[in-house]
């Protein structure tokens, strides 16, 4: 059996997330400039800002730890233990003035998510899981919902638009099964998972710093999260994850990416 | 040239929104039973007790005015004075616990909207616009951005899954044609444009009571709202809606609306 994650991190985990809510804050609905990065997805400064004060707040912490952020990269990669940053997650939201981004923060031990923080800065929830903790948010212990049947389940995903290929016939696929399926939230519709108010997410072409955080949050609320053929999410997974709050949900719908993937789609 | 709306009606329309929000914030993230109507969209008791108190604030109030709302059907439909409402335009939104669904309330003289509510409850955001008036957030006047071209514009729409038939290509072409799409938001994105955050939506499938109280906000706030065709919105129109924040990205993305309907889109 595996320790559980110390307070102290948890700790540092939520002061992480204090100092990148305070500089996120101070830039949400102002007329920031948006950069577009090599992939096309937009920048800004708050996300610039954001990250380097967590930096810094790491490398006067934990200063043998690796960290590695969306916007500037990564330092000691091979460090057993390894934060990740997505200082905004939804940055299209954040710039056009949607409260329903998130900072996203993990912690890795030898490739494995152990601690995660969903922290969304202007409606001030936070979503806290770690190994061998209940997930919390705002501190109080969160669960997410039973959904005995794929039929009865609410589906969410950020944007039809970010599946490619054979993923998008997998996708439509599954929302075909589904009861209803609502759009958005990126990293914030994982807390909402966790507390109970939606079923089931299923994306792909996600980064590492887009799902580390994801999976104790969702763990530690009793759901169930892997990639789309059911492992593990970690360092090397490929970008797609299926999340759930209820385990028959979870397998029904890995059921039905693997046919669709398979080919059976029709 | 027209009266302006007289202040007292702004008055009733905000103490209207008071009474629906206080009812709705009672029974945000909680267990709601989520009935299915017979258009398979998704409804609460929430929804229905909203907008009961704005229909009994209206009974003691304006006797004599219309009142059409989504849940519970239309009254004096023939009254010069009717007003619209939508308790919670984004149900989707409400029962997945996003702060991103908005009570909707219009008021109509003759068939024209000439009043119009955007409230946010839980974030606690409430834009106001009226026909003499500038639009105002939470009391203070906002204006839409300038964006000169089509490339430039971010463009919002709830779901790519509210188009049916041609309007999907249309849309397509359109989205094909601007910087970036974002999707979620329902009536609240249209209070984001009003504010300068998002540059164009384009929706259709849209009830009176979905589109009514967003007209008098836009263009009170300098934008542009019409239906596909460049109408005005109004009690005969069909439901497709297109707002701009800007004149030239209107008439740009009429243009291009215009092109795919007519089949010029390939």
């Amino acid at each position: 059996m595996q320790e559980p994650i110390p307070d102290g991190m948890l700790d540092l985990a939520q002061r992480l997330a204090d100092a990148s809510g305070a500089v996120i804050r101070g830039y949400f609905r102002t007329a920031v400039a948006v950069d577009e990065k090599a992939d096309r997805s937009p920048v800004t400064i708050a996300d610039r800002a954001a990250e380097q004060h967590i930096r810094e707040i790491l490398a006067a912490d934990r200063p043998a730890d690796g960290v590695f952020g969306e916007e500037f990269g990564v330092e000691r990669e091979d460090a057993a233990s390894l934060w990740v940053i997505d200082p905004i997650d939804g940055t299209r939201a954040f710039i056009t003035g949607r409260p329903t981004f998130a900072t996203l923060i993990a912690l890795l031990h030898d490739g494995e998510p152990v601690l995660g923080v969903i922290d969304q800065p202007v409606v001030r929830e936070r979503w806290v899981g770690a190994r061998g903790h209940e997930t919390r948010l705002n501190g109080v212990p969160v669960r997410t919902r039973p959904c005995a049947d794929l039929a009865l389940a609410t589906l969410s995903c950020t944007s039809p638009e970010i599946f490619e290929g054979r993923d998008t016939a997998a996708f439509n696929h599954l929302r075909a099964a589904v009861q209803r399926t609502t759009y958005g939230g990126d990293g914030y519709a994982y807390g909402l998972l966790a507390s109970g108010f939606i079923d089931l997410i299923a994306e792909a072409s996600l980064a590492l710093y887009d799902f580390a955080a994801l999976a104790p949050v969702i763990a530690g609320a009793g759901g169930a999260v892997t990639d789309w053929q059911g492992r593990p999410l970690g360092r090397g997974s490929d970008g797609r994850v299926l999340a759930a709050g209820d385990r028959r949900v979870h397998g029904a719908a890995l059921a039905r990416l693997g046919q669709a993937l398979a080919g059976a789609a029709g």
